[in-house]
């Protein structure tokens, strides 16, 4: 299944100047979403995974859709102030001004997921709030990656990807 | 499998005086999200049921969740500016303020859900927006019913929810 031509391409989104990648008409699809969740997962072995990881907002949406595909459990990670207490925080530095990422203390092995993956800000922010939370993160995967805007690896090797853009 | 035993009760939370249903303990084991998944659809043919649609950011959850299980479709509402155009616009009055909510426009049979029914502000825009976009919303599906707090009925019957608090 070519996944790459249900991608969306939208220009000047949401700023001047990005061409965003929409995944809207694979999330619709139900072959097209059941084919994405295998790829994402095609290098990992799920009895070495107990949960998926997912960060606010998009990153939700394929995590809990592969914790349910895969009988796993789901555990986010959100924006400040919106899980209830106790959480572990983190803040980073975006291109202008900070974020906040928090989410609960556990145990377990997990898979850091999200949709894009472009300066990698985020996901490095979300992998280490994962470790500082008790978390063992077994691999990082994303749905599309935009290789050409980060340098992010882990384990020093290049973040698993179902589509690759230069 | 008692999934109210699993629901965590936080007092004062986001503000004082109110008791926060936190479902995290139900999302993060795979038994139970899969039992809350089966429980919010025991009431729907599911072949009647082309995609889920989940409200931003809690909805994306189980949304997400339900269509893997299940096989179907995932389309998400989401706050403004999120989704690039062409998108179908609703805004709708808080208590304090306007929020916006978008989606884009297609055609289908759709279960909304989300995970909390409180006011129930929220879900009836979503449903008008689902209407207005152009989808036909076969039912709307909770996991938290916060009964006291709402009037909200679907075609004059109680919104299907698995666990309820008077």
């Amino acid at each position: 299944m070519d996944l790459q031509a249900l991608v969306r391409n939208v220009p000047d989104f949401p700023i001047p100047g990005v061409l965003f990648r929409d995944i809207s008409p694979i999330l619709e699809a139900p072959a097209a979403l059941n084919h994405a969740l295998e790829q994402m997962v095609s290098h990992v072995d799920l009895d070495a995974i107990d949960a998926f990881v997912g960060v606010e907002a998009r990153g939700f949406i394929l995590g809990a859709a592969l914790a349910a595909r895969f009988g796993k459990g789901f555990i986010p990670v959100r924006k400040a102030g919106k899980l209830p207490p106790p959480v572990q925080s983190l803040s980073y530095e975006l291109e202008y001004g900070k974020a906040t990422l928090e989410m609960r203390a556990g145990r377990g092995r997990i898979l850091l997921v999200d949709d894009v993956l472009a300066t990698g800000g985020t996901l490095t922010a979300a992998l280490t709030l994962c470790e500082r939370s008790g978390y063992e993160v077994v691999d990082i995967a994303v749905l599309i990656n935009l290789v050409g805007l980060h340098a992010l690896t882990f384990r020093g090797k290049a973040i698993h990807s179902v589509l690759v853009y230069d």
